[in-house]
């Protein structure tokens, strides 16, 4: 399957297309006259998951689960189903497929769709999985030789993030306020963030429930697919706050995902090696297998009425833990994990200046602002900016995309206890 | 309202009912015949409420809303409604109502029942506002002088848990596994937690969905009631994951509640002020009135088929930022909020031994263990250890107590990964 499956569906052979029927990946849309429900990306078209349930071109057991506005209710019908369902697709939209009259019906132009959440994120977790993020990190603020803590290369270091402040690709970021301690100020204030930033990050999907320790291969399988993911970052509330309990308020404000899940199955071809491992993992988060993907990632910064300029690359095989152990480690407490947890890869970061997924380490703490091609220059974000990620794996006359994950920043509210 | 109001129902006016008609608090029943569904508390009966509504003794708009195994649907309708709700069923169970016949025959006899949890946890945010477990914590970790974070006076320090780790009373903990490491051992380990703690919390769970910053007043107005909380926590597996991000594991076994919602109109009689602030709170967290509660709380432990001993007592008063600061700074950011979300109070302690909120504290590390009255002694838990929240706010010839928050420890698995 790492050669393009051709399709009857114009514009899903296009060596440029994110979505040939080698992705066929899943969100929820809505039209002026459609209700928002499932659908599949084809082409330029979406399929009308919905609809084609309803004539009888899908059917996934008893129950309708397509005409309902979140992927939830397919991902615990369980891997069986997600391997009929991919297959059934195929199927469908392959050139030459017998259903294509019934079929062609059901498509809706992309244009004229507006995409929501694709699925109801249950609880989101956020890793702290790439090592040259950590290591930059590290350096910033304990120096190089202290730089990695002495549990990273034991395990995947995580915290719980908040499933509400969760959003679609193309909603407005609201520039945060929170309590700030300036370095030469006596005490805390309250004000807008000064130092917001992006995280380039993967997002992955547990489409299996569990209720106790689950093994890294269990974890593999329970896991449904992919999703670009930007974690918003308030550095300067979160320097002042995170002490001792971890990053709370700073990562509150807004978590942007791209609107297509890509499921694990479109990446199967594109499987990679973890990194080498510097110390031998314990028994529970040992490698069985490629669990990363070789995913081509990028992340474009356009200031207000400007063109982007493309501003980081990397790819996600810098992820020091894959989703499956970070989603294995998740589970060794008994902490019981629900279909539609989302887990936050960790910032990307590749080893040199141009792959660092955050302005942070791009502007080394805002000491060193970078310049755009505008020739405007950025240490944090500033209103009015468009931020994007993007990724892409690349087969054989073919690309699997994830479609847009961008956002505006919008200025702080004058005062926000104004009503 | 501080006197008992009388009811009609028998053992409501006991001396020690915790389930006066002063109280009222909402949980989730189901017996031999009925499906799970909401009912009230009252004396050692339940009211059937989904039964209530079909027979329109009590009536919330046009839509059916205690026919369901939790309060979030009623939550919904708001502060109103919440009054409402109340104001009828005073009217439907005090001393001669007029509706007696048409209610008696809907009560359930408690000692029937299973309780279940009273509500759908959206998310789980748990802070770290008690002023004297934060002392102890940090006098054992850093030393007296640095006992105290910089931020900790000035801001309600939370940390995201997890929702779905939430259970109600009566439900066994399963010792956890996790990676710790020794300060002996050159490489950590896997095994199971050998300092299983619990800590002693209130819950306060927010009635009203937010959309931004919120003030300290609308976020009290949120809140729909409270529990009690033990946030049960492995300290060996928190020591070696917490740094930098927090705790995540340590914490995702079990957060234990117990069954009933003691709404915040029940416990209005008992509104308490803050302690003393030492630094003067940011206006947006800035104390608008008494927004505690005066509840004497205690911790049972008692050992497998023993007799249980009273190892603690204190009052929620001891907590420094109260439920409505706690939520105000959770909007901070602009983090929205949902109807379900929990909030733990952090662990409560007074300033003296017998008043300490958890064994690392009781005990110092583990350094002194305590004696039962069993004889026995005790770091940690051990297996078999049944656990027990109490709590009481006191009032002219009533209580409104809570019901109990319980938790027996199983022993950890084996082989965790064995099928």
């Amino acid at each position: 399957m790492t050669q393009l499956i051709r399709s009857w569906v114009a514009r899903a052979n296009d060596a440029d297309t994110p979505f040939p029927v080698n992705n066929l990946p899943y969100g929820v849309f809505s039209t002026a006259m459609l209700e928002p429900r499932c659908g599949v990306a084809i082409g330029d078209k979406i399929l009308d998951m919905a609809a084609a349930e309803a004539a009888g071109l899908v059917r996934m057991g008893d129950k309708a689960v397509f005409d309902a506005p979140a992927w939830n209710g397919f991902m615990a019908l369980g891997p069986e189903a997600w391997a009929a369902l991919r297959a059934r697709l195929i199927t469908l939209l392959s050139e030459g497929a017998a259903e294509r009259a019934e079929v062609e019906p059901l498509l809706v132009d992309q244009a004229d769709a507006d995409l929501h959440l694709p699925f109801r994120v249950a609880e989101y977790t956020d890793f702290y999985a790439g090592k040259n993020h950590a290591l930059n990190v590290g350096t910033m603020f304990r120096g190089p030789e202290n730089a990695l803590p002495p549990n990273w290369l034991h395990l995947p270091i995580g915290y719980n993030g908040r499933a509400s402040s969760v959003v679609v690709s193309g909603t407005d970021v609201r520039r945060p306020c929170g309590q700030v301690k300036p370095r030469d100020a006596e005490e805390p204030r309250f004000q807008p963030s000064a130092r917001f930033d992006l995280e380039l990050e993967m997002g992955a999907i547990v489409g299996t429930a569990s209720d106790g320790p689950i093994s890294v291969k269990e974890a593999d399988d329970a896991i449904f697919g992919y999703v670009l993911l930007n974690d918003w970052s308030a550095r300067d509330i979160q320097a002042w706050e995170y002490q001792p309990l971890g990053p709370f308020q700073a990562k509150a404000t807004a978590t942007t995902i791209s609107p297509w899940i890509v499921t694990k199955a479109a990446l199967e071809p594109f499987r990679a090696d973890a990194p080498t491992r510097e110390k031998a993992l314990l028994p529970h988060l040992a490698d069985v297998g490629p669990m990363l993907y070789d995913i081509d990632l990028a992340v474009t910064l356009a200031p207000e009425g400007k063109p982007a300029t493309t501003i980081a690359r990397t790819n996600y095989r810098e992820i020091y833990y894959s989703a499956a152990q970070q989603l294995a480690h998740h589970t060794t407490s008994g902490c019981p994990m629900r279909v539609g947890d989302l887990l936050g890869s960790g910032t990307i970061s590749g080893s040199t200046k141009p792959e660092r997924g955050s302005l942070l380490e791009l502007s080394w703490g805002g000491k060193e602002p970078i310049t755009l091609e505008t020739g405007e220059q950025r240490r944090f974000l500033e209103d009015g900016d468009t931020l994007g990620l993007t990724g892409a794996a690349h087969g054989d006359g073919y690309t699997i995309g994830f479609g847009p994950c961008v956002g505006t920043i919008v200025p702080a509210l004058d005062d926000p206890y104004a009503r």
